[in-house]
């Protein structure tokens, strides 16, 4: 169905959610939680809005643009200032909550938040203004095994919301600067290089080489790095690279860590893959990223940052974290099931104005049994027509209560399935109900 | 604990929820969005912000000064225009959301929404900028039923929440009209004549009496209105004053009509209250309010208000709902249990770096038994300690795992409860941590 945008439509950038697509994200939320649960990592929930000046300046002059900032009210309104915007991310209010309350969290403090952020950006496919955000991060070890229990989690979720085929590169920030140590790239240089570097996956080792060149490394040390970076074997190559340097060394032993301890855990998924950077400069140790064959862009991501918390505004504490890319992990799930599951489970008529406390009981009779279960509300007394209002719910079984059952105490349960009638005894109802919820599909959970 | 305010407390008016209010608030909203579902209500999430416009002139001038408006982005930003504002209530989303989707929605449309909306109003004990609101609405059937379907739905989920005495007040806007129209008052005196009258249950009836002459009614009228109106009997003063009016019978009748279908499920808990105003100007027909005893303000309300949804850019079409007073009855719930229940059931200890991927292991055996389960990520190597963070965390059990555990393939498994400690063989940690998740307590849900 192509619809035109009309006066109705959300703003733009932003969605309504109507029943089944809710519910659809609403079950994989459910997992993520439940999931980060039995790693003992808690719910944190923050304002949509924070004080301005909390969030300017902390995602750079680009990220500043996309804030959207909130009027000041009242007499100040006329001013045009704005004083509060809505949350941009989930890490600088963890960094003002570990700030406010310090002493209250556990140490570490291990938190995940879910929810939506906002960003003024251009909107596009599959690119919005409000979206879903989670990140789970661990605040207070300096241990790598706190970066391994973060990919231990995010496998979990990824593994229970049925993502198929998906592989975990790992890489350290150390061996990074470990590598621009070893091969002689000057300081001011190291940022640049890694960002050429990162395209190893999509441009022709030729064309890294350009690049670095263009950047002002000589070629014989843009070629050197090119070869043994992008090599085919290149976590041995770096390994060997990095035998003189104290901090590729480091780097190579958090990798290390991070591999003892969550490898066996995440089913031959994970990797040492010395060319991953991942673009934030705010990363310090273990870095990794999550894909899946055939889906762009990465499902996952995260790594140790051991300083942000405090440049934020936060106390100086190791930290270590990753986010989840809900709304593309969403689109790979089983469709919403707009048509599968009906709205309710029973569906009850009403066929008289004098039996209208008795059709309420019997819906209420049929919750009780952990149905769903709704009254025929429209104005027909005709059976026909709250026949077909039962059967575009999606109801499995029809009560049907008239004058006729009213005389005889008993109830007509039609099986929407198979058209068939039983007539049942009112004191059997609870009986027949129970049975109609053990049924497949009656689990009248919502 | 007196706290003062920081630079690092939220804005004013708004709350952080760390883990145990977090999961005390979820609690609460799992029971009501499952009430709701099994009165076959769906669920409905819309933007945080629409565009200003589809706000502005909703609320009256008062209400649009509380809106918190969002200034346009990019090169408009100088301007201090505003082109978005946030949602201030659900009401008027769910209009457009009436007129967006109309045809793909079922008939009757009955939905629930529950999440925050923004007010600027001044922060006070108990009053937020930013609360959680929850309505439960029926578009599109005209039936006295359909109010007493979301009374029954209100019922339950006080009465699943665990709230105790409370009572619901019926009544309806036609037998206003009609007792307006039985004493002849005149048209544009009603409003004011309501709003007084809204007023016997705290002023002495000579006030009211006073009140209402103030407003231009006469003495004689004045008296007589309030003496039927505040009678202890006034169902039945306000049923005989209303024999004459068309208008009065027509709000009997449907007061009745939700009566009959909902009385007998309401625990006698509903009565007829002909004095119940409720403020707001749009309602047409029934109206309810559910107040507790001992509790200012009320926790519920709601009633029929059948032209607003048009009147809000919809389609004209009928409609009765309610919302939950969620915050305030948040506030009635026992209290978040913030030491109760700990943070994980499973500790397990790290007694050596070479052992950490069977430290992880057996945090992953307890999570596959639904516990959740932590590995220690401190830096110390001292039983001692790690067992003070067990401690500190709250677990039930810890998984002592040395070389002395290691060499002997077993799991010093310590009741934490208890102090007692069990010597578990590694191929029988299965069964040892099912029966751990199967006592009291460890059920492993979040």
């Amino acid at each position: 169905m192509v619809c035109m945008p009309t006066q109705f439509d959300p703003p733009s950038g932003t969605r309504d959610f109507l029943a089944a697509e809710f519910e659809h994200r609403e079950r994989a939320f459910a997992v993520i939680r439940s999931v980060f649960a039995r790693y003992g990592f808690e719910p944190l929930q923050t304002p949509a809005f924070e004080r301005l000046e909390v969030l300017l300046g902390k995602y750079g002059d680009e990220g500043d643009k996309l804030i959207f900032k909130i009027l000041r009210r009242g007499e100040h309104e006329a001013s045009g200032e704005a004083d509060l915007a809505l949350r941009y991310d989930m890490t600088v209010p963890l960094a003002r909550v570990a700030a406010a309350y310090g002493s209250q969290l556990p140490v570490p403090y291990k938190r995940y938040a879910m929810g939506p952020v906002w960003r003024a950006d251009r909107p596009g496919k599959g690119r919005y203004r409000e979206f879903t955000q989670c990140d789970v991060d661990t605040l207070g070890s300096a241990s790598p095994l706190a970066d391994a229990e973060v990919l231990c989690a995010v496998h979990d979720v990824l593994t229970e919301l049925g993502i198929g085929a998906f592989t975990i590169q790992l890489n350290s920030r150390r061996v990074l600067a470990g590598l621009l140590e070893a091969f002689g790239v000057p300081a001011d240089l190291g940022p640049g290089v890694l960002i050429t570097l990162d395209k190893l996956d999509k441009l022709a080792p030729g064309e890294v080489i350009a690049e670095l060149a263009g950047r002002g490394l000589s070629e014989a040390t843009a070629a050197e790095l090119t070869d043994v970076v992008g090599a085919p074997d290149s976590a041995g190559r770096v390994r060997d690279a990095l035998k003189g340097s104290e901090l590729g060394q480091a780097g190579l032993d958090e990798v290390s860590g991070v591999l003892d301890a969550a490898g066996p855990l995440l089913s031959g998924r994970i990797g040492f893959s010395p060319r991953l950077v991942r673009g934030l400069s705010y990363y310090t140790g273990p870095i990794w990223e999550v894909t899946a064959d055939g889906v762009p862009g990465s499902l996952a991501g995260g790594g140790r940052y051991d300083h942000l918390i405090s440049e934020l505004g936060g106390p100086d504490v190791p930290a270590t974290g990753g986010s989840l890319g809900i709304e593309r992990i969403l689109l790979m799930l089983p469709a919403a099931q707009a048509a599968g599951r009906g709205r309710i489970d029973v569906a009850v008529t009403r066929l008289g104005d004098d039996l209208a406390a008795q059709s309420f009981a019997l819906a209420a009779a049929a919750r009780q049994a952990g149905l769903r279960a709704s009254v025929y509300l429209g104005g027909s007394g005709k059976l026909a027509r709250q026949l077909k209002w039962a059967s575009e719910q999606g109801a499995r079984q029809v009560l049907i209560f008239g004058h006729k059952e009213a005389a005889a105490a008993s109830v007509t349960a039609r099986d929407m399935d198979s058209g068939e009638q039983t007539t049942v005894p009112v004191p059997g109802l609870a009986g027949y109900l129970a049975g109609v919820a053990a049924r497949p599909g009656g689990d009248g959970r919502p």
